[in-house]
């Protein structure tokens, strides 16, 4: 381990510190340390079935590349999550490939033909499904943390372990998933299509919050979105990759309970005082190499821990 | 050019848009047209001795890597631009290597056994250098578009092309760069170290604020750096590479003016008009694609334009 550089990675999340910890004992702990120390009971399970699996074509050393999504819960995306389902049924995902990858922005999969025919069942979404219009539980113990500081009119938080904003008072509340890194939404044509699903991206950049409210987030990669954002960039307009032999051949993509051997996930209920006492630690970082917490974060630079479940 | 997957991409910057120009006539421009429109006197030519070029051992193809980094103008960080100033003149990063590459947070490089001896003359940076103490210049065109909004205690804007954040009231101003996608900074051991110059990432990933006022930033990769973030992640902690045939030897490190051919680059400048709309549209996008407009952006979802200066 190289200590002069690793310790720039002292600010870094999810990795415990050995060198800190044999060279001082810290009054704060650090983001994973509260993470590590969570109870049992504060993590909550994600049935196979929430979980959408994509087999990459193996890369040039023969390494398996294997992308763990989960999908949104209600009651944000149902009618896209549902055709999502029926597209991993028809195993329509097969064969197709990822297109785009655009530097700090997104990385794009689907049919690149476009010609491929669609599974029946498919429903036509509206744009009013992109919001939620009812009022939404959410941690307030989180309220202080966000900048901008949540107000009644206009806010961030967390809902079952998805980042979300609204607008609006109680009674007229209007709230819809965020577009963090790693979140994974629905490409689509001109308004009014909203997409069926079949044309997916994730984020690999700084939050493209712009399209929140302008397109339908389905859910967000847990495992493996390094074989998404480490992929060469594409060279045509938009990131589009422009001869078929640069594109990434999908092997697969199957609901997770229709995968054997597939490991258990759980992620730590937003809800639960640890990720509170984790989001307050993202905000005001005071574990040994920082000198000024930040006084506050932006919604996506506090990732909700997820994590295989011990066997 | 795949028509329904590309119309996601109209969210996405910096291209223009055939199929749209040929369908419809937006009413309002996108930010890369308002951007083409800028008049000449608006962008401003970034001198070549403030360009910092790094190239990379090509890759498996053969094809070149290059990375051109503007270092930072002061007010801000100078002791170690200085020092990285001294450090390219002493071909001293020549036979390094990017050691570190992490998703969603920093590519790193610098000399793997920490044993290279620096060149003489560098200076110790003291920490109070990651603020600047006094009232800064900037663009009130631009206050109202900014999430957290500016008010006189906690503001974020541009100066001199870099993204900025301070607080306190005008005669007792703080201010410092931010950790957009792309700036480029300084590892450092524990406080009171504030590290040298010769170990530098870049981000790659959502901007980790919260490292704001804990490690100098001193510039900002204005091409190539998607031959960063497209590296293999590596799989030590904290991304670390654990072999060292992972690591990216770097050939050369130099300043801008010591490199033949060199292109001129040019900066749409903060303070001008077309910047205004442009950031306007950002925060705001209402071209065809977009339905709802976010009514605000993050700092760091406004990166300065940058491009390569016409012949």
């Amino acid at each position: 381990m190289i200590k002069k550089l690793s310790l720039l990675a002292c600010a870094a999340s999810f990795v415990a510190l050995p060198l800190l910890a044999q060279d001082a004992k810290p009054e704060y702990p650090s983001p994973p340390e509260i993470v590590a120390k969570a109870k049992a009971e504060e993590w909550v399970t994600i049935a196979p079935s929430d979980l959408l699996v994509m087999d990459l074509t193996p890369d040039a050393k023969g390494k398996a590349l294997r992308i763990i999504i989960q999908l949104m819960p209600a009651p944000f995306s149902q009618g896209w999550v549902g055709n999502i389902r029926k597209l991993a049924a028809a195993k329509w995902w097969d064969g197709t490939a990822v297109v785009r990858v655009q530097d700090n922005y997104v990385a794009q999969w689907g049919d690149p033909t476009e010609k491929k025919a669609l599974p029946e069942g498919l429903v036509n979404v509206s744009e009013s499904d992109y919001v939620h219009p009812k009022s939404l539980a959410r941690p307030r113990a989180l309220d202080g943390l966000f900048v901008p500081p949540n107000d009644v009119s206009r806010w961030t938080s967390f809902h079952q372990g998805f980042p979300v904003a609204g607008v609006g008072t109680p009674d007229s509340e209007r709230n819809w998933p965020t577009h963090c890194y790693g979140m994974v939404g629905v490409g689509r044509n001109l308004s009014p299509d909203t997409g069926t699903g079949a044309e997916l991206y994730t984020v690999i950049g700084h939050a493209p919050r712009h399209l929140d409210r302008n397109i339908a987030l389905v859910g967000r990669v847990i495992e493996g979105i390094e074989h998404l954002s480490s992929l060469p960039r594409g060279t045509g307009p938009l990131g589009f990759y422009e001869k078929e032999e640069d594109r990434v051949p999908i092997i697969s993509m199957r609901l997770g309970n229709e995968i054997a051997d597939l490991p258990a996930f759980e992620y730590l209920s937003t809800d639960s005082a640890s990720f509170a006492a984790y989001a307050d630690a993202r905000a005001n970082r005071r574990d040994p190499f920082f000198i000024t917490p930040a006084g506050g974060a932006d919604i996506c630079n506090i990732p909700v821990p997820v994590r295989r479940q011990k066997q």
